[in-house]
């Protein structure tokens, strides 16, 4: 039994979730090679679509995901990551989470507090 | 400011937890008008990539999610929905969760116990 790269342009979506919290902290995308880095180096990793390559999350930040568990959907083309997350966001915008917009009365809105200083974490790159 | 339909061919993934448990229960994907439904119906509507359609989760097992919470990512192509789930599973094939199966020595593994009985719910049909 094996995820089903096919499907979508031989890539799985990767749904990171908090090992503790249970809260979810970003969606990416994985190729065969990005799962195979994940499981083998025990950090995630993904494939950016934007810039078509393997990015190993945290490379530039150091915040690194500590992969804690994995599973896979029925249809074998999602995984759901457990991680621990180091450092004190996920975030390239310096939240905890990726998902810090609501949705209020059809406006989306920010509903976290900032973490951390991504100017001072990515030197300026976004 | 919007959601990026245009980035995956007029697809936001939709990350579908329980409210109360903070479980994952499945990832489905959304066009501009499964969102708009999901909001204004207040129940998770879906674009259904295999059958080409609109797909109100529960049309056939009843086991439809109601929405409490809907949230966007920093980059607006994926939204996480909070829900209650109506009925004792979120996957056809009887589970709670679609992440059912879980990374185990390089094998994936049922980890969960069914909680209903898919042939009854769906009488036959997958």
């Amino acid at each position: 039994m094996n995820l089903d790269f096919a499907k979508s342009d031989g890539l799985v979506t990767a749904v990171i979730q908090d090992h503790a919290s249970g809260r979810v902290l970003m969606v990416g995308y994985m190729n065969q090679e990005a799962f195979n880095k994940t499981v083998e180096t025990g950090f995630a990793t993904f494939w950016s679509r934007s810039r078509k390559k393997l990015w190993l999350k945290g490379e530039s930040s150091g915040h690194r995901l500590v992969v804690k568990e994995i599973s896979t959907d029925c249809d074998l083309d999602a995984v759901l990551v457990k991680v621990e997350a180091q450092g004190p966001g996920v975030c390239h915008e310096g939240y905890e989470s990726c998902f810090f917009r609501r949705l209020d009365a059809g406006e989306w809105k920010v509903a976290d507090n900032p973490t951390y200083d991504p100017g001072a974490v990515y030197g300026g790159k976004s």
